[in-house]
């Protein structure tokens, strides 16, 4: 028991993982000398990395704020994953609950915060964010689509969701609460709204 | 008369506007060598123009097929001009017309076309459009707010809103329709696949 929690908590000092190393160095990075004036290979560097192992990861610069993302396909296969009885909205807040168990955990809600900082401060990094949430979007139309849900249908569900989902990101990473209840809270906020549109 | 004919036929072959001159080569030089082999420089040389005029008029090589665009501007004022008895999406299709009518203009969709060919081949610009996207998102949300409409349900509204737009866009591109009849008709679509999310 206790060499399993030293053996935790060296992996938590060492993080062995390159992507999130190269993340975690991109970010000290942006923030101490701004986005623009930091190169792949110092990135690589204080990730005591090198610059190809860099681009075994990412592609360019401003994929290593969301390479490591894997939004899309929790949220494809949660709306596989809901009841064959589900609406589009319910298939999607299905989904939402896979997030919060797998993406947006509580121990990865600093990273984030100090993520949102530095996109919020580089419109390059909006761009490559703004681009993602279109992927992101167009992941759910597809995967209600092959719900049976018409095409139509399921691109005013993924817009919903989509902003369900920016709201609920923005409430978790200044907040304590769990992601899978605030993204459904938002979704049943904008359904409600939808109505007076 | 003759003359009049004369004088704008002249005017059509000299293109006297610096920011629709530099689209225009930059659209030329995009489908010739691609976007990124194409610097700043040589779209100012095609247009006959100087990398200074340029600058004045885009922040970035990228912005130089988005600038022209006020649609932001152009949908805000239409927003705000609907009767007050408007719901949020009839406002929103009030500001379709002055889509059709000042900006989507049938002389326009040639140019439109080649512009989402070059778009479609390249990320970066892909990238400038989703970022571009979400800025007009922003001004209807702002000018559905100012009329009163609660926040959550002037986001709702922008987002069906911004859906029709870009399906409207897509059609308009293709077909030989009025811009400001094709978005009317997907915001009535959308409003419908709505009820059924």
């Amino acid at each position: 028991m206790e060499q399993c929690l030293i053996h935790f908590s060296l992996m938590a000092r060492w993080k062995p993982n390159a992507p999130e190393r190269l993340a975690e160095a991109a970010l000290e990075l942006f923030a101490e000398r701004g986005y623009d004036a930091t190169t792949v290979a110092e990135i690589a560097e204080r990730a005591g990395l090198t610059k190809s192992t860099f681009f075994r990861y990412f592609a360019d610069k401003r994929e290593v704020l969301f390479g490591g993302l894997t939004l899309d396909q929790v949220l494809a296969a949660g709306i596989a994953a809901a009841p064959s009885a589900a609406t589009p909205l319910e298939a999607v807040a299905n989904a939402f609950e896979g997030l919060g168990s797998d993406v947006f955990t509580p121990d990865r809600r600093p990273f984030s915060r100090r993520r949102q900082a530095v996109i919020a401060a580089n419109p390059e990094l909006q761009e490559r964010e703004a681009l993602k949430g279109l992927r992101i979007s167009a992941a759910m139309v597809e995967a209600l689509e092959q719900r049976g849900v018409p095409v139509i249908t399921a691109r005013v569900a993924a817009q919903v969701a989509s902003l369900s989902l920016t709201m609920a990101y923005a409430r978790w990473s200044e907040g304590d609460e769990d992601f899978g209840d605030l993204a459904r809270r938002s979704l049943t906020e904008l359904r409600a709204a939808s109505a007076s549109c």
